[in-house]
């Protein structure tokens, strides 16, 4: 029983989901896949996509993620056009954190039989138009009745040019940590759709940037695609679950990272409604999640080409850390002391 | 609005997935969908599997399905190992009718966070080692919070060599249509599960059989590929929802098929299970759905090689009507007369 730990017998016959955490199921049924796994899988269960032998130049990328009705969103609070959007983008993100291109997805749609056509035509108007965006298509799909909630799930295959391949692991001591863009955004928007009235002075671009950010999310394919290009990243991911708890998974075991508060790119909107919520905006920036920007290890030798992206892409990427021999810790370091910090970040269960 | 025929605008507007009908809606995102198309796209949305350009040999094939709690199934009429095996076996069945081989797959687990880990470690099991009889292995998936109802939705990703794939469409008059095993099974096994006191003095292997074919489903892989190799099938679908429905997707828009009642080959189990029931059991074995058995077309200088197939592979395949020009309709025969169905057979909403 794998990734269960230390759990006794008994206890481990009435754990549920809540009781051992998604990331213990989840390595409880990687270690049983991988007693299945051929030679052409070349990365399975555990990192962003499943990487597979697909042709002489090219690995195969095949990864799924959903959005569902009260767990992903509220349909009071989205419009289905940022939701077909955002179902992508969602996929679109993993794929990016290979250095992948998307090329075809697969779609299950679960709904109630009362669910309004014309709803549904708005949602996969959102979802072909972002495929489109980032040059791929919806090819099938299925069907089937929810007595339930609306349950979306889509499957992205992609293509990743076999030397340019990025995974999870790679990291090493000495290591530079590095992320694209501002962080924070997505939190701080659905606190301002929360509560609207708390935000309405504030300047209308920037709400309605920190609102899009929450609803349509975003990825980073084309700069995801640059960074593996140029060889800039030892491995990457993507912050879907916030920063302290994506940069974990790039630790591995026998690397810790030491985050520099002051250098975390803490999107000026989210700081803004953070500060009039009474939050702290660099914990929304450190753990917020759903912000879909990049993380990678950058060797040291290759820091300068950090500036040669931003010029060429316009999007800032920044230095927020370094790696170090450790144990798979992320630390904080703030105003010189460096604390150990408690794993914040989006766990399903 | 293609798939949504002569719907006048202001009605559009309040239609639902109930008021439209499943394929309606299917054919409505088809349309959307094929505007995107690539080259490399060889079929989309609209067959059992998408065929995508993927080496020189081989296309790649696509397809997802899912199961649903209350929909699909009831927890408390199966088991979780038998539940992971047809999941596998509801999309396998989707790449056999392709004459494909499965390779990957992924699946999104959405479920409640009071499921028992026990219950779907039991469910893995079942779907991997299912898998695992196909030649194929679990690579990547996610899992997520459901509020409602357990939703595991599994895309399978295959591959079938460029000379030897089948899709739905080819048919030509003349030809004859022919299905693989026997028909009823799976609605027999429901009926038994449903109120198992009615059937106790049946034949314990019977039972057993008919409540495997309900709750495991099968799928006619290796089958499938055989008939693909000798050039059998002329085109080919799986029987999902039932031999009517499904022999209607064969037709196209202009050809009829007429099936001869006396030929369609009815479960012996199931006969048994609709006397008792004071039931059709030629209806089940026309409408009953769930099957997963391979219905094909068969240019009618060719009907030999099916004695072949039945003596290499121990299945019976049996022809049970022609095709002829018309405009895709199911006709059926009986004691001399051709009768006009109405479409009989599942459909979600």
């Amino acid at each position: 029983m794998a990734g269960l730990g230390s759990m006794a017998e008994e206890s481990s016959k009435t754990a549920t989901l809540r009781s051992v955490g998604e990331f213990s199921f989840i390595n409880l049924v990687e270690a049983r896949a991988r007693a299945f796994y051929r030679d052409d899988v070349v990365v399975g269960i555990g990192d962003d996509t499943a990487v597979l032998h697909f042709n002489d130049r090219e690995f195969l990328l095949l990864t799924c993620d959903g959005q569902i009705e009260d767990t992903h969103f509220l349909c009071q609070l989205t419009d289905p056009f940022s939701l077909g959007r955002r179902l992508v983008n969602v996929n679109a993100s993993d794929i990016a954190a290979m250095g992948g291109k998307l090329r075809w997805a697969v779609i299950a749609v679960n709904v109630p039989p009362d669910t309004e056509v014309a709803w549904l035509e708005k949602f996969f108007d959102g979802l072909l138009w972002q495929l489109e965006q980032y040059g791929a298509c919806l090819v099938g799909g299925n069907c089937s009745k929810a007595t339930g909630k609306l349950v979306f799930d889509l499957t992205v295959a992609g293509t990743v040019l076999k030397d340019l391949l990025v995974t999870r692991k790679g990291a090493q001591p000495g290591d530079l940590l590095a992320v694209t863009g501002t962080l924070g955004r997505a939190k701080a928007g659905l606190e301002i759709i929360k509560a609207p009235h708390c935000f309405q002075d504030m300047p209308q671009d920037v709400i309605e940037n920190l609102i899009a950010a929450y609803r349509v999310g975003g990825a980073r394919v084309e700069l995801g695609a640059k960074i593996a290009s140029v060889g800039l990243a030892r491995s990457m991911i993507d912050v879907s679950d916030g920063l302290l708890q994506d940069a974990s998974h790039l630790c591995g075991d026998d690397l810790d990272v030491v985050i520099d508060a002051a250098r975390v790119p803490v999107n000026p909107g989210c700081v803004m409604v953070a500060e009039r919520s009474g939050e702290d905006g660099l914990w929304w920036g450190l753990a917020g999640g759903e912000d879909y920007e990049l993380l990678f290890s950058v060797p040291p030798e290759k820091v300068n080409l950090l500036d040669s992206i931003h010029s060429a892409t316009g999007v800032p990427v920044t230095v927020v850390g370094r790696f170090c021999e450790g144990k798979g810790r992320v630390l904080l370091e703030r105003e010189g002391k460096i604390e150990t910090v408690k794993q914040g970040g989006w766990q399903h269960f």
